[in-house]
């Protein structure tokens, strides 16, 4: 039998990382394998935890005037020829639907690998005058990528996304909206409600969404050191309205073409959170996006006890916390703590009868594991700001990490021993004409440019960029 | 050319209610054809409806105690054999990806046309003991079934729904939680939000679910007296239990199988909304569903009437009215009423320069085309009381037509006559056997089985029992 000094429940975080993610995924109950192939089950504790993460990106996304649409599964295959580099881009993944109906169908249909093409049909019929822009559009919605590799919530032959659309009648407005996209909806969701501190940048012209003019991206680092791609925003030029003769007729009677951008963000920003914040007893929620923010457990299955427990319950629900009662007589409390820990619930407030007797309840926070008491009569008033500063303690243990593990190194030699551990820092004229293929020999990549100070510039030619190089998901 | 006695924009709703249909969906904006037949596009605006729809919905089936989940859109051909009747409904209906990857798959997949056997194979796995039960999950998702004759909303290849499985140790608690659902979840949405009266009974045995022990149905009057089923809860016994192995261990440790149930509702209730309130000018959207309560429109195109405008919609939306300001100067006034009109957004509040110097502004409510003043000081006071009392009114106006268009008879012959304007209340007795065959020779059907005073019966088998006759989408 293999050892693997894990806590007995999960394999270790530290020596086998990609078995310790497999476990929290089955033994916090989150997601299961399909029956076909590369697909996934999402079971109702990440699925409430996904549509917490798709009520929050959707109302900033909202914030910004964007609507939002619903575009069918199913795209005839010569919608997909009509932009050359798209087509190259996802012809090996797509799935293929030949027979519907009992018949064989006379054009074969593919299921969206996205639904891009679409927007490009629909925006060239719906935009015509230059009142119609900007037209800012999104979609809630599967994708199918046929995966060879799958991997829940990283890499799925199915994953649920929104992806956004918009045309604009200037490159300057396409660029200060993708740009705020970027910031105000993905890095600030990401950092603030997530607790995942990003780094933003632009992707290398090698590393870039085929057919985009800049891609912007949030890169976090996970528990393991390695990087994960966590949402992108592109602008697509010229190029994207051209292919689908998306133009407007301007205030003076000329027909433009117009400038489009796209951006997007999925289901596999809970594998982001999972490996982010995870631990040896399990997943970690912060505060803000956890369907259950605090669980009342019972320590003991008596009537007093489980009264009381049954008490603060209502009194935190009250207060507007999440909060799960617990006073199931099985499994034991034991049992239960490792349960409630593995789900990664922020507060555990046990209710015993020593602490019935101090008038007090026992708090347990998860991201520290450590216990402190607070008076029964102070309850609402000390749990919602305790929520708030665990919220931004996860958000600074995440940032120390990602701090403590990211290295200054002049040479792609150097870049690519600090990889081994976690980012590298590395000025990107250093790189040279040769550089990213020394980094890809070694599963190694540019995973953006940065400005000097960490900011995201304005695209991948500016000068004096820094490449923040590492392995990745 | 064709003379229609519309409004101009629109097919007479009286002389052509299936093309008033497809004008009201293109006029409004709200939904087109998808490139592949079959397929639908929903707009902007119909969306935001749905969303409210969905939420409203959602919100409801969480306070039984379900949670949510999301199963795959591929299944394996074999899953849709496991259980007969199941397969026998829908495999005309089919969509079957044969090629993937690049290749040709060794077993070809089914896109969905509903979970229903993955929550089966699902629940075998994760109900074991009678501790597990009830177990109650629910699903937000797109399903496919291919159509031959396309009708936006009503009849689409693909459309979104959620389906409701649970599995329950005693037909008793299957049976109440079925119930519970369809009264408390079906029945109080479709009448509090969307005011649509509805009438909830039981399907006759030759309509009800294949596979289903009992069928529940909130049947509607569209505005042409053809009914439409908006959603359907079904007792499944322990059919589909012991098709799929679902068995518990109960407390004295012997294996039993369980008591499922299933229930729905789908895209189907957009059609339903249009075609239950919609009139000659459009659309009409009661207040609660409304993702636009009230438009403040600027009568002219100057400053002081645009920025009074603007301050009439900050107000009424810091009262929490959900308001949009319309301050476009084209197209003209009168172009823009037509417009907000066949959106059917509840309250239109005109602001024109003689309104200002009475200090008022004039409303004009959709539902019943009539104008009114309100003074300015008294807006915030005065319009979301007016909305409510507006939601009232409009289930008011459905349900007199519906008790217009309803007609007592005691024989097929008087059915078949009553449903070429309505439905037809007939004791179920007096169809006897060969009553449904008769009626279906005509293109009606028993929409469902009610109690004498229409109430909801147990089951179809119920004495005394009301058989509500009718043409139907």
């Amino acid at each position: 039998m293999v050892q693997h000094g894990g806590s007995g429940v999960l394999a270790s975080v530290q020596d086998d990382f990609p078995r310790w993610y497999q476990d929290v995924l089955e033994k916090a109950q989150l997601a299961d394998n399909g029956p076909v192939r590369g697909t996934m089950v999402i079971r109702p504790y990440a699925y409430a935890i996904w549509e917490g993460m798709q009520a929050d990106v959707d109302a900033r996304i909202k914030r910004t005037g964007a609507e939002n649409v619903y575009l069918p599964l199913f795209i005839p295959e010569s919608y997909l020829e009509r932009e050359a580099e798209h087509v190259e881009g996802f012809s090996p993944e797509l799935a293929v639907v030949t027979h519907a109906g009992g018949k064989e169908l006379t054009e074969p249909v593919v299921v969206r690998p996205t639904s891009e093409t679409v927007f490009g049909a629909l925006m060239a019929k719906w935009v015509q005058s230059h009142r119609d822009l900007p037209m800012l559009l999104n979609q809630w919605a599967n994708v199918v990528r046929w995966e060879l590799r799958p991997r829940l919530f990283l890499r799925t032959t199915e994953f649920l996304w929104q992806e956004g659309h918009t045309a604009h009648a200037t490159a300057a407005d396409a660029a200060a909206y993708a740009r705020r996209i970027h910031l105000e909806v993905y890095r600030d969701f990401l950092q603030d409600t997530l607790a995942i501190p990003v780094l933003v940048g632009v992707k290398s012209p090698r590393e870039r969404f085929a057919g985009a003019v800049n891609t912007m991206t949030c890169e976090a680092m996970m528990g393991d050191g390695k990087a994960l791609q966590m949402a992108t925003s592109h602008e697509l030029g010229q190029n994207f309205a051209r292919a689908f003769d998306i133009g407007y007729t301007d205030a003076s009677g000329t027909v433009q073409s117009c400038w489009t951008t796209s951006w997007g963000s999925s289901t596999r920003m809970m594998g982001g959170l999972i490996m982010s914040h995870g631990d040896q007893a399990g997943l970690r929620v912060p505060p803000r996006i956890a369907p259950i923010q605090a669980v009342v457990v019972a320590v003991k299955d008596d009537e007093r006890t489980a009264s009381a427990a049954s008490a603060v319950a209502d009194e935190l629900s009250e207060a507007g916390v999440r909060v799960r009662l617990d006073v199931r007589g099985t499994p034991g409390f034991g049992r239960r703590i490792v349960e409630w820990e593995l789900k990664g619930v922020p507060l555990r407030i046990e209710v015993g009868p020593r602490d019935l007797d101090a008038q007090q309840v026992t708090l347990a926070r998860r991201h520290v594991m450590g216990k402190t008491t607070v008076p029964l009569d102070r309850l609402s008033a000390a749990i919602p700001p305790l929520l708030e500063e665990m919220q931004s303690e996860m958000l600074a243990q995440a940032r120390e990490r990602l701090a403590a593990r990211t290295t200054d190194v002049e040479t792609v030699a150097e870049a690519i021993a600090a990889a081994s551990t976690g980012f590298a820092r590395i000025p990107y004229a250093a790189l040279g004409e040769t550089g990213e293929d020394e980094l890809a020999a070694k599963a190694v990549t540019v995973r953006c440019l940065q400005t000097e100070d960490g900011g995201l510039p304005a695209g991948a030619d500016q000068d004096g960029l820094v490449a923040i190089v590492a392995r990745s998901y």
